[in-house]
């Protein structure tokens, strides 16, 4: 396969009956407050609270029988983990999780509770990929990558999908960027479905790896990326790039202040649990990276996974 | 007029264009949990973030050209004051609003910003109701009672309107009491358009004033009600204890520790902001105050105005 809308499309049949068909929600107040129309595509309300059910499904659900036998396996010390272990469930099969030993009580919690086997690593990327291979080794598991692999990235593309149909007449549409497989999806689905669509990437000025590789050309990580964004500190993929610098518009970077500033104003305005990676795009909007004014934009927020008991703003430093 | 169904219908009309309609969320785990089907009617994502705002405004539309030239007062340290801000707002008429001087700057900030004016008083019921008879005296506004004014009831009973028509087959209704005008509204509603179903109220063990009318007959405040759901410690007004002695199933109360428990699981759960006063209907479930096994029950989840800075499972004696 391909990465295409017919792929997408082919995603979203096949998934459909597993997912939310997730709300848009709109503002008065932060329409007021930022000159434009703002719709925020709600994947915090997804299975799983977020967006990455649709890939994983899809990538489960596509494998044949053959490959689906021995199960499958990721490493990942966020919600591609649970994604992936519900995903399997809904096939009958295991899932071998690799998590980095520092992973948060709440996401171990999540991926044990849909039934994930989970192997813990230290917490390197290196780690990371060694216990992820000999687990398969032993196992016989079919890797699903996060982000590199097509299937999950034609899932991610349904997002846009459903929004273009709510929102038909979106002039900017607003995407985090991390490893860059919803951001994949996302260009892919938009600007088939809106050719004059403007797609813009958005990440934490703290793991600017995408904004770097965008300016340059060249693809390289962040040694030591520091956000509160944990879901969007991770390089982006190689495919990801590729598709990303044919299509997006302009990929801007935020502060943590302003997705702090960001998350808030969502939680006290819109009422929504969102966790930090999902309010970049607002972000982006209050820092005066991107501008709404007179605009029709959507913001896709990505998920609502977040630790109750250490929320940002209970941090002084953004206070 | 009286408080019936034709009232509620006819403040249905008049409110429509001036809310919000909210949606009815449900979630499998939740379900899993009570071994129910339940129906979160969200009310937190209403104009001014709670249902106050149907009954303020149906209120203010309903006055006569004349009854409306001097405005309208009222006095609330909550969300009926941001409610009758916005719906006097809307009508173009001032609106005076008595605020106990220990309200929280967020009530303050929300009145303000619908262009309320506000003048502080005592914390005590004493200088809350002198203080607006002065005002009132002062201004020749007109009295909007939260929850005595049977336009106010009238415009709460919406909500039930909505549920049912969006659930019709529901066996029961959760509803919160604090001074009874949403109660009231819920009752006739949901009485009349489904004879069947079992309209429960819950209220905060702490401010148990409705729970001990019910069973004794009479009406008597709790002196120090003792509570963190902020928006239930009213007494249960007289037109409202006696809809609610005739219509109402039964009336339960629940514990500070149920109500935490249960907001912090809507939170993580549904992944929206509600408040304390929004989450007793399902902490009477967890609680084991009420059975929804095998029932489909609906929760009228009230508000979502919460102060971000301290959230209750910041407090140690809720851990």
């Amino acid at each position: 396969m391909t990465l295409d809308l017919a792929a997408i499309r082919a995603a979203h049949v096949t998934i459909r009956p597993h997912i939310h068909r997730t709300p848009v929600l709109t503002s008065a107040r932060l329409d007021a407050a930022t000159g434009g129309s703002l719709f925020f595509k709600c994947e915090n309300f997804q299975k799983t609270g977020a967006f990455k059910a649709r890939g994983a499904t899809n990538a489960v659900l596509a494998l044949s029988a053959a490959d689906a036998a021995h199960g499958v396996a990721t490493h990942s010390s966020g919600n591609h983990a649970a994604a992936l272990a519900r995903a399997a469930r809904l096939r009958g099969i295991p899932a071998h999780v690799v998590m980095p030993s520092n992973s948060t009580a709440s996401k171990i919690r999540a991926v044990e509770g849909y039934g994930g086997m989970i192997t813990f690593c230290e917490p390197t990327a290196q780690a990371r990929e060694e216990t992820c291979a000999s687990v398969i080794t032993r196992t016989g598991a079919v890797l699903i990558h996060p982000f590199t692999d097509e299937r999950v990235m034609a899932g991610q593309g349904t997002v846009a999908v459903e929004l273009i149909e709510d929102i038909p007449a979106l002039d900017v549409l607003l995407c985090p960027v991390g490893g860059g497989g919803l951001l994949a999806g996302t260009l892919i689905a938009a600007k088939n479905l809106r050719p004059q669509i403007q797609v813009i990437a958005v990440e934490p000025s703290g793991a600017d790896d995408a904004a770097r590789a965008f300016s340059t050309g060249k693809r390289a990580a962040v040694e030591h990326p520091v956000t509160i964004a944990d879901g969007l500190r991770t390089t982006i993929g190689q495919p990801n790039f590729e598709i990303m610098r044919q299509h997006v518009e302009a990929v801007v970077t935020v502060s943590d202040e302003a997705i702090v500033a960001a998350m808030r104003a969502i939680w006290e305005t819109l009422k929504i649990v969102v966790e930090p990676s999902a309010a970049v795009t607002y972000a982006a909007l209050i820092e005066g990276k991107v501008t709404s004014a007179g605009r029709r934009t959507g913001l896709i927020v990505s998920g609502g996974n977040v630790d109750l008991d250490a929320l940002p703003w209970m941090n002084r430093s953004f206070r």
